[in-house]
């Protein structure tokens, strides 16, 4: 097993963050390697939006489990709870990854694989992650989707796709079981 | 810059492969990769699917490029004509990433980050990889939806998500530039 599958097998989704910001240099290569992710028709329908205002971040992660709470389907507001009421664990840095709806289905796959990307950048150099859709209830209300698209810059007519959560690790945890029943070979 | 993420800015899209099958233990660590992939919830809605049945590939191929010579906009037949008439250009794997497409939105932002486990896991042990969306093309038509989603074992109620084509590379070329001009920081 080399380094890269190591630190993808090994990779988890961080639930608890230290109040401990990561160098710029490190941000810096994580927004790099999510920039050099593959897309359809390489078209880079996407923008990488490093957030380090705790304002900010805070209003997002407020907006976000208000709408949530509202819902009439309460189970995602109950898996809030749970959690200790939040959505981003006291993350010092949330990842918003906008992009270009009119690029359809390829759009939401070009953003999970830069999701993908982040998040293993991120691992690879320590840092504790988590991809994280929630953060999209913030933008369900066209005047809250218009008021955070205009704070986060996104170029006109660009939407949420998603958000990865980056930090220290305050606690650890096993990442899951990889299910080999989901693989087949055809010969 | 770590080994990860030297995989991950020299990782490019191979549109030109050699007739060589790569071995089956670094398939099954690929595949293992892939179902590594955090999901929504985690669900791993997924299925991945290591086809190297040459039949069922080129049958795959075929009905892909019929449907996209049929569809009222030339521009993809024909950059398919420029590139040899060919999809999956001669490579001897194609990884197909089927999705319950009941997750809606999820569904396809965690295809997309399979489809990049695959693609980053292969890169680290040598092999040379695109991720496919145009194989899609072959589910269009609900008939050979059926016909391909049976040959390919799709549990019941599973799409078509995304494939990623592996082999070793003919010829090898440059990755994509990386726009830094798509990432910016919020303080």
């Amino acid at each position: 097993m080399n380094e890269t599958l190591k630190v993808i097998a090994e990779r988890y989704s961080c639930r608890d963050f230290k109040d401990t910001m990561p160098p710029d240099e490190v941000l810096q290569a994580i927004a790099e390697a999510a920039v050099q992710a593959p897309s359809a028709m390489n078209r880079q329908a996407w923008r990488v939006i490093v957030v380090k205002d705790r304002d900010l971040i805070n209003d997002i992660e407020s907006e976000a489990i208000s709408y949530i709470e509202g819902m009439e389907d309460k189970s995602s507001y109950e898996r809030i709870k749970e959690r200790g009421g939040m959505i981003f664990y006291g993350a010092p840095v949330l990842v918003v990854v906008a992009i270009d709806p009119s690029h359809q289905d390829y759009a939401l796959i070009d953003c999970g694989i830069v999701c993908q990307n982040i998040a293993i950048a991120a691992a690879s150099l320590g840092i504790a992650n988590v991809i994280c859709g929630y953060a999209g209830r913030s933008f369900d209300k066209p005047a809250s989707a218009e008021e955070f698209g205009k704070r986060l810059g996104f170029p006109e007519g660009y939407i949420f796709g998603c958000s990865v959560l980056l930090g220290y690790a305050n606690s650890t945890k096993q990442p899951h079981e990889p299910d080999k029943n989901k693989v087949s070979f055809i010969e």
